[in-house]
């Protein structure tokens, strides 16, 4: 059962001026549930236009028009009055006590930050991998005394590695999981990466980034229920994760152990036939395919495949044996709208659309 | 025991122009044992001098003047009479022929192609790792009734890999090794790579090279016994292959299981106290070190490590715990110098050394 | 006076395979005039389906459904009887014959190839800049006794300079242009340029293409006229030519001198108040603005304006005074859309809008 | 007459975590005269070891051992007494006190910073171009009652072009220069230009630098005299700045115009046949030819030549007609080296040669 807005719902970006807040603003454009009516960042920006204060950075696109003369208020519940949902990419030094004092004082907020996804009744939320974990949030307002909430989407590269892991854990069961990340440099944020440091360069560490994706995976593939909580999905994830010349898209080689063996031939069904319940929901950013498995040896490939599904769709391909824990196969994501703000917005759509906001 | 030659030894280069080809001859350039007399190359070139059909492509360099006026001829045992070692960049679709009729003629043949590798009586050599495999050599010629030879070197990403691995492999035993490559440009030739394929891109495939990572290691890491010939070592390699947008260096993210548990200390340990024997034989190539552990968090990098003991040092870092398989850790190799031209001229020195040229 | 076709008008494209031929395909797709019905390229395809035979390049977009089942077939008249459009991609060596023969059996052709460019009685057009050279499609059929004709557009780098130039002229005059060019990998085709000559390089040469700048400019600057053919404008071009590392998009920084001194403010004013005669037929591929100046001081940047008007709007900026011609600017355009695909099939709206075909 | 030092002179290097602070590190090493004792920066850094507050980011080099265990001190006379030389690759915000500072006290100051370049008692050196602008020196010190002295040198991309004039000048008469650059990275200095804004991208804009091309130019290739000072050269220079994906190598493409009309030859030979006064002074960092003119015709490129005489060799290429100045042609410079530190240290080597230090 599912609940569709009769008006649009009035959002607002927290941290507006960065890159994944500048996807918001991309994504907000003309959505037909939410109205983008408010962009707040940092206090020194004092309430002047969105234009004056931010250099758009996102490629093949303009800065929208709506947004351009939005005044940039602070992050703060009176400055973001009437507001029931803000999206939030704020930097995890700061997200903490700014997405609380909204939550508590009746915001939705979907966040990007990293504070709050491993509270024991926040949900680490990816609509068609763990749509029922939503219910986390009728535990938090009570416990908590919020009027509002707050959901958590998970680090860029864990998203793909989950979407791809869920329908082989469904079918088959999951034991082991030994991924290599190859991530975009939009994924430092900006500034982020000087271009100095990764020209004709690969840099074999991100801070912090192999260990959410060991634990955030664990979260997100494990169960919810009432009066119990999370439980963490009962298997071991190993990361290595690297930073390459790339604009956008993380792509991620892993080698799995399921629980029984069966032919390739069926992970790829597995795959294809694999059909979330969220995706019933026709929430209006969800992709139509949110898994793509391609045929061709050579893919998915970062800059030709990035995009799919207006960069919502994971690309799939090489599923072959793996001779040490029995398959191997490449997947990508695109890591500031999938990963980002645009898992972000589909969250809130889910959660719309079951009456919890 | 070990033999230095008295008089420079008359050396050629085959598949001179290309690439690899280059590094040869950047690398043969004033070498206190070889004399660079010849160049070999298509038979279309006809004796033109090398700067005439060559466009040099090697940066940071130019074209040695004494390359620069040799004629290139084909290569034939006739157009080749009087050289005693011939070092060859030819592409795998006619080294088989070629290098047969050199070795049948009396020349040694250090080749970086693919077609001999794995002969059961053809070393595929790294000094530091398996020196003592170059045995094969009585055996092949005996046999194959040859008054030259044929001594390989590994794939370029392979070179690296068992470098890294030898020491582990002897100080603790080794079970399992799964690695991932960022692998560059250069790897695949000239011209190679459209560059429309890999700006803002990473290609997760590259033809025949996973297969050849998983075989060759074994050889490599296995025995030499006279009459029993080789053994492959009792290990399982599994390799994702990727080409990511750098110039050389190729950076491998690896996994790798154990006979027994060791503190990763001692690890790291086996790699800076290893000393292989060639070592001490000063090979004119042998870099300083062989290996070098960093202990910076985020080295080696492609760019920053690649040129270490002039491009024959083999960077190590990262080493930490893998919840899959016990130890993970980044290595990086400089693939057209110690993977291909430079580790085929220290498989020359190591011959020459030994007394078997 | 316009027409427009009541039924959608069957065309093809020739060279279909390669880059540009791509760009046409994904241009054509759901065009509302013309229907894509066949596509020829080299013989050796054999009629195979397009799918088969063709690697989709294109980033961010995938071979569209209705060309991937079509045969890829000859470019003679034979294999493309009943085609009235024909858009070529076909490289120089062979273009003169195949476009040649088409125009002669009735087919006008639309293309990007130099061979006819400087003809006596062929168009080098651009709708927004002197499509009155149209005419010159009569003489020509007139004289060589076509049923067809051919129809030429400019060097890519050529394309967005004079569209740049032409207001300036029709305000000003024009006398002088200075002209370094800064273009995008994707110029020069596919595979073109290797990744190992490219990455991080600049390479201040591009064969032939200096030439081609400094004399196209002249014809569609000029003058038609009937009986007299066309006459040069009477300037002086003189062009640098280099290839950085982009994908798409030609950046170009210009002096110019203009016959009589005005503020710069003037200057600008003439590129914001240009409306071309062509703009008020509404072509389907005409952007809404063909010229867009940009006042940011760091405007236009070729990864963050190429794609403005879906690739078909040449981008302004930094109009300043010159020292030694008077005044100076940067501007951008799309190659492989303006200045190839997307330029040939505005091209042909324009004669088909104007009853010429 | 010359004069060369008995025992290594003393000398610091300012702002020495930074990029250029690097080159001056690795030019220092080993130097035959000078001997690197002070490392001075930030005060923030408290005398800590260079090789604790430092990152070393030059590839293909390790921070030498010499400098890792220097204290890194304040830019004080103070902290630096004892030493007789600084060369600064501090930023301009805080180049001129410091710099005062020490000139007031002793030191002779060997500048990269903007601050004193167009002081009317400053010389802007060049010794290939303008040795004899050091005898400002003398009046320097007499007029501000210095013991120590300030030389600059000039921006990164007025280096290069005005090697390439000088010969012209001197040999033809030089009226109008107009420049076009394409510039690498390392030229905006660490972290500089974020990673996001350059791959895949041309920045037509560099702030500040087009002006001091146009002014510095001037200067350089004008006259000193005693009682006169400086006197600007009567020519005219007009600048395009572009930043490109490079990491090292400011290409520029020039057009201009000289006195007399001479045949292109004759431009050759005058860079061919130019042995400036300096050359026989046996500078330990001059190159062993300051200009090298490259007669193929897609020469120089950034990444092939950028090394030329240790990065000190300024390559030229492609002259030809221009026809709207005469003659246009290509250079290229190393902008960190020749164009920064290894500038400094040449200039320094002549002012100690002359007895000036």
């Amino acid at each position: 059962m599912s609940t569709y807005p009769q008006t649009r719902i009035p959002v607002a970006v927290l941290g507006a001026t960065g890159m994944v807040g500048q996807r918001f603003i991309e994504l907000l454009q003309d959505h037909p549930w939410f109205e983008l009516v408010a962009l707040a960042a940092s206090e020194r920006h004092g309430g002047r236009p969105y234009r004056e204060v931010t250099s758009w950075r996102l490629s093949g696109s303009e800065m929208p028009a709506s947004a351009a003369a939005l005044p940039v208020v602070a992050c703060t519940p009176d400055a973001l009055s009437g507001i029931k949902i803000a999206f939030s990419a704020l930097p995890g030094e700061i997200a903490g006590d700014i997405e609380l004092a909204l939550a508590q004082a009746g915001v939705a907020v979907f966040s990007n930050a990293k504070n709050y996804r491993m509270e024991h009744d926040v949900p680490l939320l990816i609509p068609e991998v763990n749509a029922d974990h939503i219910s986390a949030i009728v535990q938090q307002r009570k416990e908590r005394n919020w009027s509002g909430c707050i959901v958590t989407n998970a680090n860029c590269c864990a998203t793909p590695l989950v979407m791809a892991l869920k329908p082989l854990q469904q079918a088959f069961g999951l034991r082991k999981v030994l991924v290599t990340t190859m991530q975009a440099i939009s994924g430092a944020g900006y500034p982020g990466l000087p271009s100095y440091d990764i020209l004709d360069n690969v840099i074999p560490y991100i801070g912090g980034e192999e260990e959410k994706l060991e634990i955030e995976t664990l979260k997100m593939l494990g169960s919810w229920q009432e009066g119990r909580g999370f439980t963490d999905a009962p298997l071991v994830v190993s990361a290595h994760c690297n930073r390459v010349a790339t604009r956008e898209g993380h792509l991620e080689c892993a080698s799995i152990e399921l629980e029984r063996d069966v032919p390739p031939e069926e992970v790829i069904a597995a795959w294809e036939n694999y059909v979330p319940e969220s995706q019933q929901l026709k929430l209006p950013s969800a992709p139509e395919r949110a898994l793509v498995y391609r045929t061709e040896q050579d893919r998915p490939q970062t800059l030709r495949d990035r995009d799919a599904g207006h960069g919502m769709t994971v690309t799939l391909g090489r599923l072959r044996r793996c001779p040490i824990l029995g398959y191997k196969f490449v997947m990508l994501g695109h890591n500031t709208i999938r990963g980002a703000a645009g898992g972000s917005v589909l969250n809130a759509e889910l959660c719309v659309s079951k009456g919890l906001v």
